[in-house]
């Protein structure tokens, strides 16, 4: 079986600029994490046309799946449909599906030009409805167009999912020490070393008010049947560090 | 004057996994942007040599100052450091520096081998003091190498950023209205055709609760001396539209 891959895109200026915290590449990760797709690179790049252009292609080329976030709204600043049409060499013009779905949204006389702008985009491609505020995002090859607001994003987003080949899920176990990084680093090394098709990574936090800490180990893998022995061998090093652990 | 540019590379599985959801990004970029520096990518990356390797000296010839976050911890899977030596064709090897530093940090007897790690960077490189747990994070050429734990990266990012060239901070005015986005759509287009010195960017909410919404509208510029004359413009256009307005 082949690996499936993904890669996402954000576009926006406003995550650039700080004025916004992007959330929707988390979301993305978790729900393609647990359907088996390993999300291999996020990037998030200005609206920019050309900066655009050459990121769907490398993306396209690269990865089995590609999501792009934001700028397909109705405003002058929303280039990203244009500018995956021209990607792709392909006309940019209004989809009649999604004319005659906001036709019908919108109160009589209120479907004005800036509203028709969001049906514009790639001819061929496939129409992602939005159940939220109708104006829908689209499937091109392996391009998923999706709009920036999340909770909008999210919805559509689970819709796409369904129709995705799913892989084997990721394995993932996480165990917790209290136990320092340092102190479990050699033998983690040694594990690791043993277990070629999993895994493991070590994530210490600090809670600086309490002065007190720990180690999140955490073991995954796309390949192996079972984690148990790996997680064995973890806790055993544990106890004979005199450690604490949980599983988390 | 130049204007001065920056990207950041998130080296983490633990992002690209959904497990953990980055804020190490939006911190850099918040700071970034009001020290007039332009970020203009943020790309998140597998915790793989060749891809970091990759990554680093491409950002490093197209950006002004690169921010690396995570990998320099002391175990098997933390490889930022070796990475990005081998990226420049630099040695890898213990920093005296740093060595005198976590040895006077860690009671006698506990400055192991993997905390010895944490002393290994390219040849030539200045450190990045940290004033929380002492392992410090390296400056090579244009390339600032980060811990990954938020807590810590900020304070080391925050005395960084004074040694760096400021740029005029980008000019930035929020509008806020309750009128629809594709109502004043065409309003701003115009607008903004006749201001191509600043970006009007446009960002729709919603509170799918209250059933309620509006768009919060950004004027920013590098380089104009004022948004008076745009802000003017968008207020006035929001008025003859019967539309409320505040700014944020």
């Amino acid at each position: 079986m082949t690996l499936l891959t993904a890669g996402i895109l954000i576009i926006g200026d406003e995550i650039l600029s700080g004025r916004t915290q992007d959330t929707n590449a988390n979301f993305i990760a978790k729900n393609l994490t647990s359907s088996g797709i390993k999300l291999e690179e996020i990037k998030v790049i200005q609206d920019k046309k050309n900066i655009i252009i050459d990121s769907v292609k490398l993306f396209s080329k690269k990865y089995t799946y590609v999501f792009t976030t934001g700028g397909i709204g109705p405003t002058h600043d929303d280039i990203t449909s244009e500018s995956i049409a021209e990607a792709f060499n392909k006309k940019y013009g209004i989809n009649k599906e999604a004319f005659n779905i906001l036709e019908k949204y919108y109160p009589e006389g209120e479907f004005n030009k800036s509203r028709q702008r969001m049906t514009k985009m790639p001819t061929d491609a496939q129409l992602i409805y939005n159940p939220m505020t109708a104006a829908p995002g689209f499937i091109l090859k392996n391009v998923h167009v999706l709009p920036g607001v999340p909770k909008i994003m999210e919805v559509m987003f689970i819709d796409v999912l369904k129709n995705l080949k799913k892989g084997k899920p990721k394995k993932i176990t996480t165990i917790n020490t209290t136990l320092y990084e340092s102190k479990i680093a050699p033998y983690l090394k040694e594990i690791q070393s043993k277990y070629e098709e999993c895994s493991i990574g070590s994530y210490p936090y600090f809670n600086f008010l309490s002065n007190t800490g720990g180690v999140n180990i955490v073991i995954s893998s796309w390949t192996m049947s079972s984690l148990d022995d790996v997680k064995k061998e973890i806790i055993e090093m544990i106890k004979l560090n005199s450690g604490n652990y949980s599983i988390v």
